[in-house]
């Protein structure tokens, strides 16, 4: 029903080739932030936010001004999603339709910024669904790391902290080895990495984890288990390992999150009376001597002030190119900038769920939070094996037999017959006895 | 006190002559809706809402913005008329002494744009004012059907679901009244519009309530007791009415309304779970081929989605058109357009309310809700028989005496005295203990 | 670590050579108060504001729309200063960094602003923070004045009403000794000036506090105990003065205020079922026949509505000059005009607390309420005595010995000794044992 209009939604929306040309538009913006008050002269983007955030949305606005443009503010909406209110599709299509040139949206619910886009008329850029994706925050550090060190190919990364809950991190993780960044990973105990994040970085990126010697690292690491993992190929690293594993030797960026205590059980309160803290101290040993600190922001106490005068230290730096790059961000959905480099090729198609009810596992995918005009729909992640992922939030759907829309015939997941399925014909059934319910029979051979 | 400031408190302080003039205006400005951006340039509104409505909020500021003015927002003042806060009247002067060039005022009392209006050194738009008046959303209404149909006049409209306790049908059934157009009303069972407003169109429009036999609506009106109203001379219609009521044979737009729960009481919770949907189904009759749908949003469930798709749904649009329906607004009482239609005559006079308590029976009255800075006053609706209603929320006051300030005497309603009062000398008795208890006496003859 | 910014934290931060050059641009601009639109444009103010002023925030935000800037908006951040959330220091070091070129901050903690300023990388304008300093009122309220009067030198200002708790009257006070008016206390019985704020009109303006027959101007002064007080040489007053005190003559201005009911305890709940009430009685006297009566809004019940169509009244013009006002203290800030006056020599010197816990003995000081990114500090108001103030909240001290961090020994208050430590070596003790626990000895001699 729309003309085909560019959202973000996910970094993956971008290409690097983009993104990389993105980067230099927002350091020539940075030059004189207040020069590029004529580019978006006469557009209003529409900040909806389901949720209070109040430094997403001031970063957000703040390069609308700076761009010329007019600014609309929700900054607290009631979630309308609910039985008693309107369909965040209505929302987003009414202000879509003559208010905005651009929705910013900010939203409680993962896939929230994937529905939104399917009915806006206008870009919709996410600025967070829940704990799945916030794409301009990703982009912003890797535009620090670009801005600090010239590159982000071949940077010895450390991520530090609670690396189980993190979008921040998750998010971060994927781009740095889509753009050929090493990670290193030092987890507060018990708050690894995810098998389902390791596992996307092996399959996508042929990233595989090793375990790594931080003994040089010094305090930083001394209380964790290191990881190292690159996408580069990992014959190029054999030299450098030994029984202790992968030798870190340099690090360029030390990025540190907070503890996610509003996604932790009750069980992990104790770990965190001893949560990392960085300092002077952990940033003392000799191969982080020309490591940057990051951090998303907001910080509690995992940074201690006696870093803020370090000049290593650029969180604050960090959170100040938002406004750049959002700003390269907003001129390009809204049509004022081009680029020369070339868009990805495809997004991954989604396929309706056609049978049965909706089998994404994740209570608070906009699937299951809203309640009126939304579809059901998964994408492959991959075809052998067969795997699928809710199309809204992205979590892998669990299934132990697929159907055929046509055939009305039920098969095993590693069967030849199930990998011939063509997707949009593809049924997926929790085990046996849902297939049956629905109508779908054992193939006759 | 203040010098003399066209307000808009109601659709009717704008002549007919004026809003087509208007209409003109709005298309005129949708036809590159970015294309206006200096016409209120250096001019500022502000939104005062004192309950919640972001999306009127934001179609408003949307406005101004595309005008290249500036907007101040204040979205969630809260309701200081109270003990304890400031009036209403002192928080309009003072922000439109300097702040700010008009106020666009949203409140949950009915009668507080008014009073707004009568203190305010600038233009006051009434945003909604409770139940009363919502002037912008009728105008985008009636600017719909005039952008679709081509005119307004002769038009036969159904109105369809809650048309007892929406504001919006009532605002909307006057202006199509005035505006020349035919009512079919479809009520949900139950729901049928009030007898004061049925009253109102019959004393203003000569607008009879006519049974009319819709059975050509097919689903449509299956379950309702159908009315139909004309503004037009009646004789005109009876070629087409025979003992089942008038036919309705061709109808150009449908008007659906959500029910309207917070107003209804206990009692009707049953009737609502059988509450009209409008749907392919309902819509499939050949007289309502070319029938476009609208609705004010947000919907519920009473427009069922498989309606979205369909050519003749413009609630969307409906609802895109507020935006250069209020642009001309805004440009108009901001004094940077001139209309060349003549405007109203006169507004209704109000009369002070000289002595006893507020009549206006209405407790959520502005009258009655606001503690400082209100008088009391009332407009006479009709001279023969004598009826006044309360100057702010327009309800009826219910009156059984009337004396003359004057004589000091009191009449029977019906006394041809009572007619020779001069307005001003009026005062309203409920009875006759009351008019003596205010030193009023039998007129000796 | 920041340049070197000037900011707005009190109304001492500007010479009153400046401020009398910020009234001649104000006044420029208010006479065509939309002709400044391209001033500050392509600058960005940022709201801050930890708790709802809707007025002072609308107020601020209509002065910079009215200089072409844009504004952002946080009119609700829920006060993250606490264990769970981000540091005040934080908050304003991120916003400051490119997404603003001026904060504009409001908090409910006494020194928040002070605070702020410290850590900001663009200029703070102190919005209110609790009940210390709301410099922009304040140059409002005087703004006034010399607009209507044409000087404020010599002028009789009463101020009436709750002088005890009110904010705005001891800023107010302050700066008319500071501009040489004389002060007309007329309090609440009950509700007098604060003994610290005498205290410092003697010690800084040597303004006595002065028994007053107050009986010329009639009701208005018929229940209170009338005090006056001059910054200008006692003994030109003497002529005036007889047993019954001196004789108020003729009055300029009568600045009323609300009780601060939100301040007071429950003793003085019955003390305000009689709080002063303004109107055409209190105001008929014939030395108040030239007295403008200014309020700093919101109003209660103190003023009576039947003063508002006197020409006296100008509570809303007063109101309405907060925008040309705020417009010049903008295009200050943000360096969009320059100014020939000479700016203050030097703000008082902050000293760090280098022992202890924060003497500070105000609870909602900032220095107690945040508990990150905060040091305590002072500053000395008086060498002898020895007296101290918070540097942040700005509240005396209490403290009954010092000590010097050089030779580790203590003093007493008044001795040669303590007059002589350097003001940074300078350590505050409560009493000897707290000097003794923190390690210091009594000096040999």
């Amino acid at each position: 029903m729309t003309p085909r209009i560019r959202h973000l939604v996910s970094v993956d929306d971008l290409s690097v080739a983009e993104i990389r040309e993105l980067f230099s538009v927002a350091r020539g913006f940075s030059e004189d932030i207040r020069a590029h008050a004529n580019l978006c002269r006469g557009l209003i983007s529409a900040s909806l936010f389901f949720e209070p955030s109040t430094r997403t949305r001031l970063s957000f606005e703040s390069s609308m001004l700076r761009l010329g443009g007019g600014v609309l503010t929700a900054a607290e909406m009631t979630s309308l999603s609910s039985a008693k209110g309107e369909s965040l599709a209505d929302t987003v299509r009414v202000v879509s339709g003559a208010y905005a040139d651009l929705v910013v949206l900010r939203h409680p619910s993962e896939g929230a910024a994937r529905l939104a886009a399917e009915t806006a008329s206008v870009p919709v850029i996410n600025a967070g669904d829940g704990s799945h994706e916030h794409p301009t925050q990703t982009l912003c550090d890797l535009y620090t790391l670009w801005i600090e060190k010239g590159h982000i190919e071949g940077l010895d990364v450390v991520l530090a902290g609670d690396l189980r809950y993190s979008r921040t991190i998750h998010s971060f993780v994927y781009a740095l080895a889509r753009f050929g960044a090493n990670i290193v990973c030092v987890p507060h105990r018990g708050f690894e990495l995810p098998e389902y994040v390791v596992r996307r970085l092996r399959e996508e990126y042929g990233a595989e984890p090793m375990r790594a010697d931080a003994s040089e690292l010094g305090a930083l690491a001394a209380e964790s288990d290191v990881v190292y993992m690159t996408p580069q190929k990992p014959h190029q690293l054999s030299l450098f390992t030994d029984s202790r594993g992968l030798r870190v030797g340099r690090v360029d960026a030390v990025y540190m999150t907070r503890p996610q205590t509003e996604r932790h059980g009750q069980d992990n309160a104790g770990e965190l009376r001893t949560y990392m803290r960085l300092g002077q101290e952990s940033m003392a040993a000799e191969p982080l001597r020309e490591a940057v600190v990051m951090h998303p922001l907001p910080r509690r106490d995992e940074i201690s002030s006696d870093l803020d005068d370090d000049p290593r230290s650029i969180y604050f730096k960090q959170a100040a190119r938002g406004v750049p790059i959002r700003m390269a961000i907003l001129a390009l959905f809204l049509g004022r900038i081009q680029l020369e480099a070339r868009p990805v090729e495809a997004v991954p198609s989604l396929f309706p769920i056609r049978a049965g009810t909706s089998p994404c596992p994740n209570p608070s995918c906009i699937s299951h939070t809203e309640v009126r005009h939304v579809r059901q729909a998964f994408k492959l992640t991959s075809r052998d094996p067969l795997r699928a992922a809710c199309g809204y939030c992205s979590q892998e759907i669990p299934f132990g037999l697929v159907g055929c829309t046509t055939t009305r015939h039920f098969h095993p997941l590693d069967s030849p017959s199930a990998r011939k399925i063509r997707p949009d014909h593809l049924v997926l059934f929790r085990d046996l006895e849902q297939a049956t319910a629905l109508g779908f029979s054992a193939a006759t051979r």
